[in-house]
């Protein structure tokens, strides 16, 4: 018997998303998002009809106000009711003009839990609810944050002030004591930025005991005009705890320490929702949850903050404007369904989500011409990336986007026994048309546009067709020399993008390539003392300029949840761990493990658990499911749960 | 210079009718409203280009958080800026999750006027404002209420309780002072509602000093248990402040008490927006909005009300549900914007409400079918009246509802200079298709519906075909005698109904009937001691009963705003005043007052006022505005501002 508050659909992440895109702050301003944000529904009905056998007792609680009627007629929330054996329809009117409308009923026979309907007076639909909100003292208008309090590791005087340093990133509050007059405090997530009193990112002045400090990301304080030799301050951190479900241990110091670090970085990435960095911005953007979904799967397997966010992203049925003002994140947000589906086979939020998968996908299909090919109109931002590009007429990327969208909805539809003729004839056509108009023999490549006459190659849209499977194996190969291994081929300058072109290179077998690429990129950040992973990191930088990014000189953050992917990386490829079918119902082992003499490493799979030992030249795999196959390039080998398979450690 | 707080057009309107819509009371219990309700917009963008020809200083005030960019460089809200010379592009983003996001700008040269562009990064239109908040110490959050002390008029002791009577129906929050232990405190329109201590509408226990008592309607209140002759109570009548701009004095005393009370009543309902009544049920209600926009036409003339009321009734520009949820009540909203247009000529209101009267326009033809007509989908309510109807198929009433709302988009947009044609189409093929198949040549009279076969004949159809002008001379006489003067058609059952009839009646020349009763069912409400027009009487309904409405003991509202429509009916038929162009730029004075011998009536006009004064068989008209012409049955004679014109009173 779960009892749980419950809401109209959606709409906790709707409001909760409001909140997190209305955070940020930067030099004393606050700075929404630049894009319509939509709030919960103000006014809502929760209904269930019961056929009582003997005679029951429940209350009705809520935070907001209304009514409720039983067989029409009326009662008051907050109040026990007794009801008599028999039918009892019950309605719940809440409303609130600034809360989400939320109720938790307590009782024996009657209780709130997903059976229960939720009705804005125009859609009816099963209610929302939360592992968060179960209990009565719960209260969904409060995040059950976590608290911990944390020590600084040392105090230094500098520049007319004191520093302290708390030794790692960090997300908290501050709580001074025993100030004797008031002080000022500049953040940094570096040295040099909390030195910079005119330009570091957070600043606050006039602070007194007991002043209310709101969480910010820092690891180090700097308190200028300020003589003596130590202050009396302790970090309270807030989080929402998410279990780690992954552990990594190699002979491979520096591997164990980008592990580390790229698990530290996505959980203070990862907490109502996924945001992109803790220092910058605080909004939620969809490009950037799109990779957190891979990273998730690989570690912590919470499915929960995956669909908050694709909801939070959204917002309500109607479609005002492409996701973040993007279309190709709109498209995203369509994939990342498909990918939460593969990850979890979780039909409920199928069925929740679909009717705003729907829209969102005629929405896109709407600007699309004769030939299947999506457009940007007045005002949509195709992006695809920061790089230059031909984005003359119809662009090659954005098509690749929008078959992977199409497959995503032909699956999530098929998931729910629903028609999806429509939507396989449009991906037929499209991708037919896709490679013949935007592949070019000649040079072996898609290019990015072919209605410039320019036939110019990026490596965007080669890498998309990878990691999509929209061509065959020859083409591939092309692909693989004539772009991604081709040097005269501009390089991409985004770690978001970069994310996919490693995968890519696994996909097509380049391990060696990553494996390195994992070493250099990230072993020369962590080398360097990085206790989590930038946004984007150049080793030839050195000074003040490395932490300057968009203009401003302290505009990069330094805990970006995208730099995790090298544990999504080594999961998938390395370890060669993957659904093959939704939730893991099959899954695949391949592992490629002969950088490691020893290792110790769990991933999570739905439901359960693979651990890869390698020790003396083999490599020994367990799993507490069944469904798993080993899969070596000589064999395939069923894996029964709880009893290990053992195979050579060669690739 | 008139400088005035800003918003994203209609903003206000919507978040203050969500307000509206949620104050509802009964019994100790909330009430919402029962139909989708919107809220504003949550994160807004202000823009303003100036091209300086010197240095100026300004500052953005707002109660919300946001920032500013001027030339794309970041300054704070809430300090002065200096700008230089040249281009300054000012862009102000503001942001609230639970208030009205708006701003006030205080400088010589930039400031917010009317000039100033919103955007919800969807949309882009001139700013809302109002004349409410144009200074900088108001606040849009905060309607600016004015207060009136009224003291009792009598205490009596009865029931083992105290009788508190203020001698007239009222809408006051209540002080007490003094108090010995906590009170109970009954509210009522009537004695009998404040002495059923059980099922008054509203009751407040454990009152004590100085208990906070919200706003609510009542004459009477009754305090039980409460043996002393006297309690020390004042009532704090809370009111947004309109001018009446009519008069109305005449040998017949019956019919000046009758013009007070309706008066009083109408003010009483008519606050930020038009509310049904005091009691009950304060939600804003379409039909009788379109209603109260004719009573205040010819008595406040407050064209606010009527546009802030139409704002809040229709939402954002997306629809999602019919007006109340009822279709009719959409197709009055589109005739009202008309009506409204009649009489401002306010072409600027057209504008800001032109895109969402189109898309309800769009909403209701996406229920037409090949003939034109308009028929209820599931969950659509086709309200027409509470009578009997036959309903089957689609129903006469409502196409004459279309053809008006047809007839409003045409004059609105034309008024726009916008184009009509395909409106003009619709509106040719749907006259020509209702008088084809709903009127019936043997009964000579429009019936509810020709799919059922059944020929039924009720009064609203062949009503609505007076009013809207939809047939030709010879059909009106038919109505006439074969609906309107026939007792064997079923007479109406309510007072919003009668309001129309009583309309058509007028128009097609019964002014005796509709006189006498307006002597008959308003006068025997008067002479009873109303001191506000009810929502519906009946004489011959006498005790308790007489407060029963809609299965409730005191369902029914003592103080209804449909209940003035004397008002109405006295100036548009009995002084005969209307505009013949949009904003009373023409307008003709046709006077039937027979019935008076002495008569003192000013009535407004737009931008003026028309004076009527009968004495000694003749009627004396006086305007101080060009555009009139007064009509007898003889001749037309032109009216000069401020130069009476004389003429005999017979008709």
């Amino acid at each position: 018997m779960n009892k749980y508050w419950i809401w109209f659909p959606g709409d906790f992440e709707i409001h909760e998303g409001m909140l997190q895109n209305f955070t940020r702050e930067e030099r004393g301003m606050r700075w929404p998002a630049y894009w319509y944000i939509d709030d919960c529904y103000k006014n809502i009905k929760f209904e269930k009809t019961y056929d009582l056998a003997e005679p029951t007792t429940f209350t009705v609680h809520t935070h907001q106000q209304g009514y409720i009627t039983i067989n029409d007629i009326k009662y008051h929330v907050n109040e026990p009711i007794t009801l008599d054996a028999g039918k009892q329809s019950i309605v719940v009117y809440i409303f609130s003009p600034d809360q989400l409308p939320t109720i938790y009923i307590e009782g024996d026979v009657i209780y709130s839990d997903p059976s229960w309907v939720a009705d804005n007076y125009v859609i009816q639909r099963p209610v929302g609810y939360s592992k968060l909100f179960t209990e009565l003292s719960d209260n969904p208008a409060k995040i059950p944050y976590h608290h911990q309090t944390i020590q600084p590791v040392s105090m230094t005087n500098i520049n007319n002030g004191l520093l302290v340093d708390f030794g790692k990133e960090i997300n908290a509050a501050l709580k001074f004591s025993g100030l004797k007059k008031p002080i000022t405090v500049c953040y940094g997530e570096s040295k040099a930025e909390a030195l910079d009193t005119k330009m570091c990112y957070y600043q606050q002045s006039n602070i007194i005991d007991p002043s209310k400090i709101v969480k910010r990301a820092f690891r180090y304080l700097f308190i200028p005009n300020y003589s003596a030799n130590s202050i009396n301050v302790v970090a309270d951190c807030i989080y929402l705890p998410m279990q780690n479900k992954s552990s990594f241990n190699s002979d491979d110091e520096l591997l164990n320490n980008i592990w580390q670090a790229s698990i530290r970085t996505f959980k203070l990435c990862s907490e109502v929702f996924y945001i992109d960095g803790i220092k910058r911005d605080w909004w939620i953007w969809g490009g950037d949850a799109y990779q957190d979904n891979y990273i998730n799967q690989y570690s912590f397997f919470n499915e929960d903050v995956d669909k908050r966010t694709i909801i939070a992203l959204r917002g309500h049925d109607e479609v005002l404007q492409h996701i973040n003002t993007i279309v190709d994140y709109s498209l995203l947000w369509v994939i990342s369904i498909y990918n939460h589906y593969e990850m979890t086979a979780d039909t409920e939020f199928l069925e929740m989500i679909m009717p705003r998968m729907e829209k969102m996908m005629q929405y896109l299909l709407n600007q699309t011409n004769d030939l299947g090919f999506i457009y940007g109109r007045q005002g949509d931002w195709i992006f695809v990336d920061w790089s230059e590009m031909d984005k003359d007429g119809t662009v090659a990327a954005e098509q690749m986007f929008l078959l992977q969208a199409l497959k995503a909805i032909i699956t999530a539809k098929k998931a729910l026994n629903q028609d999806t003729s429509n939507y396989e004839n449009r991906f037929n056509t499209l991708k037919e048309n896709t490679v013949k108009y935007f592949w070019d023999n000649e040079q072996g490549a898609f290019i990015d546009s072919y209605e410039s006459g320019k036939h110019h190659v990026t490596r965007h849209a080669n890498i998309l067709a990878i990691l999509f499977n929209i061509v065959d194996d020859d083409k591939k190969q092309q692909i693989l020399h004539n772009v991604l291994l081709n040097d005269q081929i501009t390089q991409l300058t985004t770690p978001y993008f970069k994310f996919f072109e490693q995968d890519a290179l696994c996909q097509l077998g380049q391990l060696k390539t990553v494996y390195d690429t994992i070493k250099d990129y990230w072993g020369s950040m962590i080398k360097k003392g990085a206790t989590t992973i930038w946004e984007e990191y150049d080793p030839s930088v050195t000074g003040k300029q490395q932490f300057a990014m968009y203009g401003d000189p302290f505009g990069k953050s330094l805990c970006h949840a995208w730099g995790s992917s090298p544990v999504y990386l080594l999961g998938r490829y390395f370890m060669g761990l993957q659904p093959t079918s939704a939730g893991y119902s099959t899954f695949e082992v391949a592992p490629h493990l002969t950088m490691f003499k020893h290792l110790d490493c769990t991933l999570p799979i739905k439901g359960g658990s693979v651990h890869f030992r390698v020790h003396d030249g083999q490599v020994d795999i367990t799993t507490d499911r069944p469904g798993g196959t080993v899969v070596t390039g000589k064999e395939k080998i069923l894996l029964q749960p709880n009893q290990a398979v053992t195979i050579t450690n060669e690739n």
